[in-house]
């Protein structure tokens, strides 16, 4: 017999248990025995568990970890991906977006700490990372403490005493700003996947709509890591005239292909899971163990590989157990641990949709002038009264998205005995890079604005090499307060999260830059 | 409503066709349109339709992509990962492993070249990568060429006028040497996840059991790169009376926390899909998604983030076309490709158990002994009559593999604003790392035999600083004659796949070490 399908594999525990039972009977099977017992899968068994719980939770009405978003029109008991206690502030006037989506109306979801000043002149806008919230501090509302706890008070380096801190949730998220969990005005259903590709750009833009709002005109700093060190910088890039200091930390100025392939793996990951149902899963279990093993891999490029050395090495969670298929080394649970954590607690089309945008962030001046392009004949478009918005992005989604070419190797690089030796130099080798004349050029908005650009040497999701670029970017572009700083491996083994946990360094450099 | 699942949402190509019908007719919709069009998903329309032909190929009778290992009794017109045209060799005396369990009988594929002489003195043990079949060289049997064609030939530096050059295929893989697709004799199916977990040193001895069938007393050379620069160590540490050279090129003695991450990830992805079955797929529709999506994660770790910059940057497929979620860079169709290329060319219960011999590598002294101790007891446990083979090892496998309680953080790594000043040297760091005492004394047996190691400073998956371990361990060890080889980055941007590549350098260096 060729195909079985009809003919169900027993379980890892079935053959077991029969096969135990023989060998009490008589300590010789004689229905023939496999030669080794099945292996099990406990952690696949959590991930059915999980399902089996949420499918549960749904049918008795309350649905499974899913928040929808303040304009959601489906209120219910159900947990929310918000803390519910944010400030918030909705936007009538359409956004329009980079790639020519349209985001009718908008809301953005915000705390803020420290007081605003008569003249509107000490804010600071704070940029998040990937997956936080607005969260960055308790707040008399919410009294959980913030992923910058220590960095923001009285006399921390964002200074409370002195500053109006104000961090926002970016659109796209599933922390109370618009997002693809929200309704779509147009429909009345939630957007899902009919939400529009957005960017670094987009977000900021819908920050700034909440600065006209409450009327700040100027900056005192645009400050962000990671995610936020882009749009740090992007902020400055579109508004040059309302920032006048930028801190980009384990940020960049455009994204390289590594950081690229990893978010690539991650949303490639999510989608592979049924649950996730070409992004309508909302009401319904959601793509748990998608987004755990998304978390899993995003965890891989957020610390280093010496700093696992030293904290994991190779110890085994019970070594006095046999290994295992499932997690089995400590560093394993460790990224099961992290998963688990999460996989509730962001949703899933969010992190699709953020993680492409940060793919897109290039401040290379083509990339600007070819955005600027396609913008305004979108608004010519729109502008059009018989127009109809999603009609001619729908034109342009409608072939799409791989080439009808697969991918050819180039024959230099797979060729098997290619002789490597002319390799050029590479961004990675400081002695010999140069930033590349079009991202000079997109950075020259922030020729006169100060500029605190700081990197760690550990990080290998935004290596060094990329605040090196910002910083000489700058510097070759005229700017003449360019300060930057790249903590050693002995200073912070910490790889990308380093922004996170290091206060002494990354706190104290960027309250030095601010004072 | 909270819960809609009996409400199947509308899937990407449904509202918009919809939609486009009523932008035709009236230029306004009269129902309510989304405000932008749903995305589409040409990658999971990809999986679908391989899913669908893979099912109509197994209903008709021609399975799917699947090989029955030499010893299967299930023999069809399907294709097969093996040329068939191996060499083999059965061997009927049952195999220990390390970890408890047993193979009755066993088979192992291989390829040869170049004569063996006389005193059968010249004979090559060449040890394979992760993937990579015995078919290292064209041969007349099987023209196609090989994965190091031009590193074996008369005159190469694995020169066939001198050498006879042996290349198995390891137990647990599936290219015609016993596993998981192999039949069990204890019960006449297919092992699937009833195969045993399996070691590295496991793989050694079957490959030596190959010699002694043989007669091949002793090796001139034992070599390898990436995993087979483990077993090329494992072998004189197994048999340091039977191997004359060993070179060990990108591999390592141990393996580290980040590698074991990033295979963890890949294993995970692979029992996530829904087709893995628990192991259980065979003659069904196999695990192709996950095994895609485990080779796109493979596959990052095969190169440099630098040789990426410089080969796609930030190039888009078809940058006429807006961003999509599925792959869009060139980037992310090289990775798509990479994974379309190879899911249904390798078992993916061989990836699953090779991976994890690969992570349970450890050459530190404690780690032999302690296999020793248990092997020494099984053994008794075997030589007594009543025993069933599976038996203890049942018991074994029963509790398993998640601790019982979580992961826990440290608090000192994980408290948000901790001094990371004090963090200790790290073994990425070459002026202060001393290997541990347990590895140099682990490393003994290969006193008085020669070595080459070689490794690659662009290499992330086994970084540099794994051979440099190695290299001071054999030193440290008081093994005068040890060569050690670090490409620059200037040498090779190739990362990890260099061995495969740089005939000139990897293969230049191999040809001086066995003159």
């Amino acid at each position: 017999m060729v195909c079985e399908a009809e003919n169900p594999p027993p379980h890892a525990d079935g053959p077991r248990t029969a096969q135990r039972f023989e060998i009490q009977e008589t300590y010789r099977p004689s229905a023939p025995a496999p030669s080794n017992p099945a292996l099990n899968f406990p952690c696949l068994d959590a991930i059915e568990s999980r399902s089996a719980r949420l499918s549960a939770d749904c049918s008795s009405a309350s649905r499974p970890g899913f928040s929808s978003s303040s304009s959601s029109s489906s209120a219910g008991p159900e947990p929310s991906y918000t803390s519910g206690v944010t400030l918030n502030y909705h936007c009538r006037d359409p956004l329009l977006l980079d790639w020519g989506g349209v985001l009718p109306s908008f809301n953005i979801a915000y705390e803020s700490w420290g007081r605003l000043n008569a003249d509107k002149s000490n804010a600071i806008l704070l940029h998040t990372g990937l997956s936080a919230s607005s969260h960055a501090h308790s707040t008399d509302a919410n009294p959980a403490p913030g992923w910058w706890e220590k960095f923001i008070g009285p006399g921390a380096p964002l200074d409370t005493d002195r500053f109006h801190i104000i961090c926002t949730n970016v659109i796209g998220g599933c922390y109370g700003s618009t997002g693809p969990g929200s309704v779509d005005p147009g429909n009345g259903e939630m957007y899902a996947t009919r939400f529009p590709i957005l960017t670094m750009q987009d977000m900021v833009r819908a920050q700034f709509r909440l600065l006209d709002h409450l009327g700040i005109d100027r900056l005192y700093a645009s400050v962000g890591s990671s995610m936020g060190g882009m749009q740090s910088l992007a902020a400055a890039t579109l508004f040059p005239d309302r920032v006048s200091r930028v801190a980009t930390i384990s940020g960049c100025a455009r994204s390289h292909p590594y950081s690229i392939a990893m978010r690539h793996t991650q949303r490639q990951v999510l989608m592979m899971d049924p649950n996730w149902n070409r992004g309508f899963y909302y009401g319904r279990v959601p793509p748990h163990a998608g987004m755990k093993l998304a978390r899993e891999i995003a965890t891989v490029t957020y610390r280093s590989g010496p700093e696992w050395e030293q904290r994991f090495g190779r110890r085994r969670a019970d070594p006095s157990k046999p290994p295992a298929l499932c997690p089995d080394f400590l560093i394993e649970t460790y990224l099961d641990h992290a998963g688990e954590k999460w996989c509730l607690t962001y949703d899933p089309n969010s992190l699709l949709y953020v993680s492409k945008a940060m793919d897109l962030f290039d401040l290379g001046y083509e990339n600007q002038m070819a955005t600027q392009a396609r913008r305004r004949a979108r608004e010519d478009a729109l502008a059009t009264s018989s127009y109809s918005p999603s009609d001619s992005a729908a034109d342009a989604h409608c072939s799409l998205t791989l080439p009808s070419e697969p991918y050819q190797e180039q024959p230099d690089s797979s060729s098997s005995a290619s002789d490597t030796s002319e390799t050029p130099s590479s961004p990675a080798n400081p002695a010999s890079f140069l930033p590349p004349a079009d991202l000079i050029r997109g950075l020259s908005p922030l020729r006169d604005i100060p500029t605190l650009v700081m990197g760690v040497a550990s990080d290998i999701l935004f290596p060094a090499w990329q605040q090196r670029e910002i910083a000489e970017s700058l510097r070759l572009g005229g700017n003449r307060n360019v300060t930057h700083v790249e903590l050693s491996e002995e200073t912070s083994l910490f790889g990308h999260d380093t922004f996170l946990l290091d206060l002494k360094n990354v706190g104290g450099n960027l309250r030095l830059f601010l004072d």
